[in-house]
């Protein structure tokens, strides 16, 4: 629990789990996530990895920003971060939106990224996305946790998930409800403005460490057709796919998702 | 082009194409749709049918009521059509919502079904579909036509169809902006509130007349699991599959929508 | 029930049945089957359909030949057919094996096809398809039906349809037993062998006709992915898939089969 | 490289590998395999694994036996070979006739295993997989390598790893054909004769250590459907699909089959 001054002087919010000899791992956010999304990870993360969390500008505990930026603000932030940890080459699990920032940052910064795993995590906002950034942004505006939660969240779990987890949806709608406020709703809305134009469809060739993309069948954001470009760009990238879970397969199958990446990580340390 | 009064006194509306030779087929509508959603289908269907189009009480130029009825109420309404048009027993296809009343149909007057197409239907609302449906009936009460379209609409058609029909998608949105008014939102307000409790997933083996399933790959509405297990208990039903189509698979492909009916209904008369 | 000398002098069998005046389409073989494979469809597709059933040479009742042939050869059969019967433009529905016969002739001569179904059928021999045909050549080496059946069918009809139809494959394999006959394996060798090098992928976009792909989603001999690839290059085309069928669709799943025959033919005439 | 001697008589081969205090890995064949089918793999797997390789009576070094058995005498076996190597409580992973072996020790002695991954797995042998088992059976009847080779194989692998390594698939073939002798035949037919009675599923719900289920997409042999059957039965089992993969996954795609063993094990140890 800690906080990281950045180059240009933004205080980022991030935490380190897990004993200091363990292969490091950083964990990039989802779009409407922090770093206590992950709490029920932690223990069995830190078990084997020196495990990195942050919130992006705009999440969580980190700093809010007044004015618009491009995702690839957090590139920088990111290596910041591992500058100060003094980690030369990092384990990037990222997260949908933190995937396209592990994505950006294996393109641009190699030396720095050991393996990566793309989380249910688009190399393009095709026009599908980008409509859907707008219906994000349209119930956002209303400013009002409740609303968003039932006009933004059947986009992200799948109705196999509703179908057997309602009660706990509904606990966190009133979760939302309680939780967000004006400026959670206008960082949110900073953030989904960052990326419109993202597309590194064509440098993932430059994408050289092992990398694993994590799947899910029934995820209708970054649908598997989507994840399979990337497979088929990404040298010797392996593609694992969970079943019956949407783009909240992270929450739906913690299970799943725990196996991929902590096989993933260690079987590349 | 006329007017049925039916037995309580509503006003529906409905079309009737083709020769009065043709089999009579009647259409019911999907929950935003009306008669003029099908106009590009009319001269297709009407060389081979006696088309029926009808809009349910609430829907386009059929009479808008004040106060709150059941879904069933709609099978009544179409008996009351088939009366008066003196067919003895009609194919029915029946699209989402429509679908749920010609299941009612077909569960309840038996002999007044010839056949049955039920495309893209649930057999019951599930938790997943009530959440869309609470999600649905908030952007409503926005009664704003374009916020509507931006809020509901990703749900319908396929990240398939946006991506190749951007521009297509964003001239229905001013189409919505400038004809949605309250009135329509009231009335889809009431219909998307007449049928929480529906579920006839265990009356479904009354159901003897030739029955086609009709599903969509990419259908997250009422998805080809759903529709299978209305497959598997509607006695020798057939099941085709729509690829590349979302829920809004009749207007995403519809060139198959149609080969599928013409076929089924001509092979069935 | 007819023999048609062909141009170079082969004795080719077909069948022709229904109305005169009903739209003319031709049905062409997979490669295992004969005119009688038919006859479960023959009263459906005769009240519809003028109905022409016809064998390749090398199959059923038309002529073996003992020299080696290549597959195109049955274009010229075809076109001989359809001319000596007075039919000008043709609706050609091909079945693997006959549907790449079809696609050939939609390729070479147009202007003889008025409309096409390929079911289950390849645009090309894969090399996974090219070993296949090693497998069923070497099958058929062993000249003993039931052998053959146990060793080749397994392919061809999903676990679905072996699940549920134990018995009545049993009964087939009996058939295969005692009708197989070293001529029927002779010419099967010969089929197989006329076309290891097919491939039309890159004069697809020759078709110009109204084009129906009708796959299935358990058909490994030629499955979705390679029928996608036909669909992608034939302009407008249309495609419906069977659920929980194989490569035997047509005989797995008849009512499905008939339903987007019917309905794509009389859509086009 | 050791030899046990079993209870009743039986020479077993088997291999350790890795170091003594990582966790004990246990991997059982697939039906056509034996222990240097797991050469690639060693190597990774013994960085984290104390890893026991061996095979089944039949299989490669262990011994040939006269008469039939039952499948289940290889739980006997195995659990000879984990006494006397000491072992508690192991880690089990088996591959399909592996795999039915490994669920058979987790119900009858759940003590023995504390963890459990069935990869292409099935829970009991369908009608179609019986089919299967006797084409198989006639293939090896043959006794001849390269026969068995083509008749058989297409089966196993996908027509996707097919269609990008035919070259691999064809030198294989060769070591069939210069491998596989009379011996080996009959004790493959023997083990393929041990199992036609083998159904679990009513027994799955006594597994109560964590489970991985592994699929692949395009296994024909055990379909994810089939493995659903038995994520469903199993309490918190986890199920992960490997894509664009057939029966034979762990050769098709090795990193993704590597990553989920790893990752599955290291977590429940």
């Amino acid at each position: 629990m800690a906080l990281l001054r950045t180059s240009d002087g933004t205080q980022i919010y991030y935490e380190v789990h897990g004993d200091q000899s363990n292969p490091p791992v950083v964990i990039l956010n989802g779009i409407m996530m922090s770093v206590p999304s992950w709490a029920g990870f932690v223990p069995h993360f830190s078990r084997h990895f020196r495990l990195i969390l942050m919130d992006f500008r705009d999440q969580g505990r980190s700093e809010r920003k007044d004015s618009q930026y491009h995702i690839s603000i957090h590139v920088d932030d990111l290596t910041d971060l591992i500058d100060a940890l003094e980690i030369s080459s990092a384990n990037v699990v990222g997260l949908s939106y933190g995937g396209q920032v592990a994505e950006m940052l294996a393109i641009k910064r190699p030396e720095r990224v050991n393996s990566l795993v793309l989380a249910n995590t688009p190399a393009r906002i095709s026009p599908y996305l980008a409509e859907l950034g707008e219906a994000w942004k349209e119930a956002a505006e209303l400013k009002d946790g409740e609303r968003f939660f039932k006009l933004a969240i059947p986009f992200i779990y799948s109705d196999f998930f509703y179908n057997r987890n309602l009660q706990w949806l509904k606990e966190r709608q009133k979760m939302f409800k309680s939780t967000l406020n004006g400026e959670w709703f206008e960082g949110f809305i900073r953030l989904i403005s960052s990326n419109p134009d993202f597309n590194v469809l064509e440098e993932l060739d430059k994408i050289q460490c092992p990398t694993l993309l994590l799947g899910a069948d029934r995820d209708i954001i970054t649908p598997i057709e989507e994840m399979k470009a990337i497979h088929e760009r990404v040298r010797n990238s392996e593609f694992l796919v969970i079943k019956d879970a949407g783009h909240g397969a992270f929450l739906e199958k913690p299970g799943e998702f725990m196996t991929a990446i902590i096989g993933f990580v260690l079987k590349n340390c």
